[in-house]
């Protein structure tokens, strides 16, 4: 996958997290290895259809880092992962989704995004099912890590 | 939500299921509550984009009745939800929403499908993020139970 579609939700991501909750996250090493799967307690799920390509976006916390977000964006912490924990993993899908498309579209690439769902579970893993390349892309922070996947299936 | 919309994604499960594996559901009752959640093992999401709504379709399984179906289907049982059940719930995923894309592309109702995502990991639970109305649908079978939650953010 070309690494202009790719670094666009990265940064989108970086951004939303650090303006809306002060939370500076640290990219890992992307992995591109089939065998690899996000895991988190709490993720956010995004499809997305354009005129060439469709595909899917996740972004998966740790129960640690979601419930600081919240403490963060908020003031105030939940003592497990409820359903405004759940709105907001939807809002941070939407939003760091609603920035790469931006930032895609200027680029001459466009997509539609389907309504985010939020998977929640302790240790759930995610596989987005797609015949074309996969980037997992693991994130680190003081509060707990996250994870990244991105696939289309075309590019 | 319009019920002539929700019965196609119904029936096509249904059918999906008794005709690849044998396996008949028993729809229950649907639910409409907000606080109600579909619960499951093993899950395939998809979202949907079409030229005047969004929204997103998931069906989840309990372990038994999935590694039942990978049996039924494939004549080989897992023991526990592997690589193999996550692809067979990412085709059944595939199956079901193409089933009733079809069905609804003839009534006028028009959308493309993202890619499909499958979540594993025992008892998570799934929250469609949509303003409109979401339709919580549980069945039973021999082998377990599925719960098919589908949204769109209008009709």
């Amino acid at each position: 996958m070309n690494v202009e579609f790719i670094n666009p939700f990265i940064s989108s991501l970086v951004n939303v997290l650090e303006t809306m909750a002060q939370t500076k996250l640290q990219p890992g090493k992307p992995k591109k290895k089939g065998d690899e799967v996000a895991v988190g307690d709490v993720s956010g799920l995004i499809g997305m259809v354009g005129p060439q390509v469709k595909g899917s976006f996740s972004i998966s916390f740790e129960e640690s880092l979601a419930l600081e977000i919240m403490q963060r964006m908020l003031g105030e912490k939940p003592a497990k992962i409820n359903a405004e924990v759940t709105d907001m993993v939807g809002e941070i899908t939407n939003m760091v989704t609603g920035g790469a498309k931006l930032e895609l579209s200027g680029k001459g690439y466009d997509f539609d995004m389907a309504t985010p769902i939020v998977v929640s579970g302790k240790q759930h893993t995610i596989t987005h099912k797609v015949d074309g390349p996969k980037i997992i892309l693991p994130f680190s922070s003081d509060a707990g890590s996250a994870y990244l996947e991105i696939c289309f299936d075309k590019l």
